[in-house]
């Protein structure tokens, strides 16, 4: 049995807690949040207890920490926790700063605890299913990526602000499924060359920030990976990609919340996509949390590391030097 | 808090308690099979105590019982519990005998519990979409219903010898999803023809039962429904229905299991369905369960009643009858 | 070189003309119609002549007639044609009297003239790819079969009264569809029983005939067939079958004026299948005219003879018989 | 009644001299390739003349010429038939070289002689009912576009060699589309960053060209296109764009042989697109004759002009100065 603590009971964070506390061999013991009401609430709901960092940390009875909080906290709680001896799951991303990423990685290693980031996309069942087939050599070598990733709408001037920009934010996501995609076998990025635009809301710009972006990247064995996304989709979610290969092409849709097909005077309709990240990757979530648990228990790797974590932050960084200035990058 | 019992530990059984135990408000309390083994696997699983049915109806802490025996024990252990003043969630059907069920009907109703006889499919996401868009009028009037269903495979001899034959046991899922689509608004059956064949096995003749149906029946407002099945399709669980209204026409497709679509020589794949009813049928058990006991809560009405269960079980003596004699029926 | 007189400049003529006048070693000399009008306007535009029966089948150098006049002329023509030494293309049905198409049988053999019957859908591309894969053994031995053919909207009230009814003008095809595609092995059907609603239109009520049908057909192996018929529907012409077989199924869907799809806050939207049968079978109507014109030059048999002709007849007047009067036929 | 001549009797050569020769009001009288037999087969089998281009230019009952030659010939065919006073429809591209395309265009202004260039895609089904909606705001401001360019396999080296490399010859069309559909407004091209590899046949490397490019434009309006290609799929020919606008998205799919779907053991499978362009851009070719010679009668505007032709070259020119040097090109 595996005692965790989870820190954050934010969106993110209940989500995970929920995710934990059903899994066998796992009891949720403690909830953190400076919001005392929200842990409050998110304790009672699943049978925990409301407790503090400095508490967990000196716990001995905690196994495990799951970080679910701001971005800008994750790299002190890393540190902490590693530092106590915890195990960690903490969500992506490691941190904003490439330098403090990398530290955390070694704070993870000096204190020989296991830490795994949250890239859920990798859980999603469709994802997953594609990757298990270039694993079984379904479509020969990979050579070209198309990843289609779009929000239905922008969030608050806020969380832009405080969210390191798109190509960090957002794109973190789409650069660590090109990772993953297409440099399975060790390959990784080479050129890089991105492009943004604000076509959906002005304010966007006021924010230094854009809402429409176009990256492509080369590998160093010369695949090629486009990447498209916008703030805003008029159909909502919209999360796809495809993988050509010398032998043949995955390609990888939307879910529907349903799959009822409409015909009438205006033509053969299905479905929109789920609304969001939490219909979407509702599985994926809960695939992830148990894999973080399953290898715990038998030791196997984590399918995404802090190395990973800090390698999509590197490109996030890229993406971004690369459509400020107007330049490729070399990397 | 509803504290439940179930009867019957089998696969059926095993699903309904999983999820009517993860209910806010619900509290398993004891499971009771003959098999010993499976009740105490189960028990323990979920947190509950092996009992006998003699104990449970005695136990005046027991507000619900689930009925997820074998049929041939429903009408006995429906009649019990209502004398013994337990509300009945139970799995289709009622019972092979129409008038064994009636008198089901009429015992819970003279006993002055509630009974809720479950028909998973009422629940299925995707058909359920499509009833709801029916109601708010998106076809206009309905009037044609094309029902296909399709198992992987035959079930066992044993099985099918118990089963009450085809029509009864699984052409009883699809008579039921007829009464709901195309008769919400009152409308009724009139009139039926069924033909059957052996098609997949000839050990199935020896059973004097049809691997292969087509059903057709016509309603008093004289709209139709053709119901094709098989007991056997290489491609799996094939679970579908399409309903022509004046206005236009709604198309139930199968779930599967991912979104990749594999482009290659041999042309552009899709998934085949989810396997079997306890795949592709996973959120409508659990929409289901979470009805009954909601309805429990409320007072709302049963989207399945008992007497749902007796007309369905009418429909399915008329089309064994008809098959058999070859002529149609009128009802 | 071939020279071809048409009999029957309506629209259906139109269509054959155009089409045959198009095709290398074929040579449109005449066309004959009461109402000289359009025969005068097609044979300008087709670059013929404007001629009378009498005079075509008097004229030793025409080699083929086409007869795409009404129903009720066909089998006066077919006799007259044939006893000139003609050979013949004669568009669906060779007459509503099953007495008549079998003399016409008769006269064409007696003749030793080649007469073949225009069922266009056995030359629809989709069709006729599910066809050749059945005959490449994709799905093993065929074993049921679901036809949906649903017209945009009813035909005009004179039309419908000489039309012999529903299942004589419309299903007419289908049940050829259904020998074609279930009795390919020279299975036969063994037993029919049909049902009919009037849900459109009560003026079709008026006229003794149905507007919304549903067939079922049972072969002397056991095969079923199910086909299900509307004079209206709502999002245009609908025409699909499905057959299942013991290794798979396969599925022919409609097909549609282009491929895009509209993603928008209402969903994801393809196009309405094609408006009509002009539309839909334009491809088929110039593959089957052309078929005619090779079986002609090299011997081979025509897809569709006088005989499929008068066993798909047999059936309309089988399905009508069971309709009205409520029981199943043995044929 | 106009009388043509078409230059070039090769695989597109015969194409357009076929469709154009079924056109009403269009006659074509001459056909001219240095491969006299070429000539003479095509002129045989559609009732034309085998002629010289010098003849026909000084054939004063010639009204048009069709240019279907070589590449490398087009210039200098579009001038001398300008300078003859001749109506030209000419083949994509205009020429390789940006100034003789400009020059070309000069020549056709000088001589008051109207000149469309082919670029068949705008002609395409799907295609030009996407641009329709558009144009009717059915999916608000165009803001992104993502097209997909794949044949099933590269052409021979020695036409590798003379095209120009893959983004003169191949990614062309996709340029074109890229301006007819993100800047109908009279938005145009600002910034251009593009990357090659060769990932499927080293000889192609050998030849100093590409196999696989990624190309990612923006525009003065901000709005971002990228293009994905590749030689060789091994699924066929692929040829998709979706669009993406304020209001919703349009997804442009492939044309399929049938509408057969096939469910078995390994799933449920669909056709591949069709095979090439020949087959795929068969109604494309038709309507851009028919259009070509609709505007001559008119006066209506063509729809690809010599100005059109020489934008994708500049596009084009950028694109392959872009992934010599890996860095973005400023329009």
């Amino acid at each position: 049995m595996k005692n965790v603590a989870v820190f954050g009971a934010g969106r993110i964070g209940r989500i995970h807690a929920s995710n934990l506390a059903a899994l066998p061999g796992v009891k949720l013991k403690a909830i953190c949040d400076p919001m005392g009401d929200s842990a409050a609430q998110l304790s009672q709901q699943l049978g925990a207890e409301v407790s503090t960092i400095e508490a967990v940390l000196a716990d001995a009875a905690i196994d495990v920490v799951a970080i679910t909080s701001p971005t800008s906290t994750h790299s002190d709680l890393i540190t902490r926790a590693a530092a106590a001896g915890k195990h960690i799951f903490c969500e992506k991303p490691v941190d904003l700063s490439v330098p403090r990423a990398i530290a955390c990685g070694e704070a993870v290693k000096a204190a020989g605890v296991a830490c795994m980031i949250g890239f859920q996309r990798r859980f999603d069942p469709t994802f997953n299913e594609a990757r298990t087939r270039m694993d079984r050599g379904e479509i020969g070598n990979p050579e070209m990526l198309i990843i289609t990733s779009r929000d239905p709408g922008a969030p608050p001037a806020e969380y832009i602000q405080a969210s390191g920009g798109i190509f960090r934010d957002m794109l973190i996501h789409d650069l660590d499924v090109f990772r993953w995609i297409l440099c399975a076998d060790g390959d990784e990025a080479d050129w890089l060359s991105a492009s943004g635009s604000v076509l959906t809301d002005p304010a966007i710009a006021g924010l230094g920030d854009y809402d429409s972006t176009a990256v492509t990247i080369r590998t160093k064995k010369g695949r090629l990976c486009q990447i498209n996304t916008s703030r805003r989709a008029a159909y909502g979610y919209d999360q796809r990609f495809e993988v050509l290969g010398s032998a043949g092409m995955l390609q990888c849709g939307n879910q529907t919340p349903s799959q009822v097909v409409q015909w009438d005077a205006q033509g053969v309709r299905g479905d929109k996509p789920e609304a969001f990240f939490l219909q979407r990757y509702a599985a994926a979530y809960k695939a992830e949390i148990a894999h973080f648990f399953d290898c715990l228990q038998t030791g196997a790797p984590f399918r995404t590391t802090v190395a990973d974590g800090v390698k999509a932050q590197i490109l996030a960084d890229a993406a971004t030097e690369s459509a400020n200035s107007g330049q490729a990058v070399k990397l």
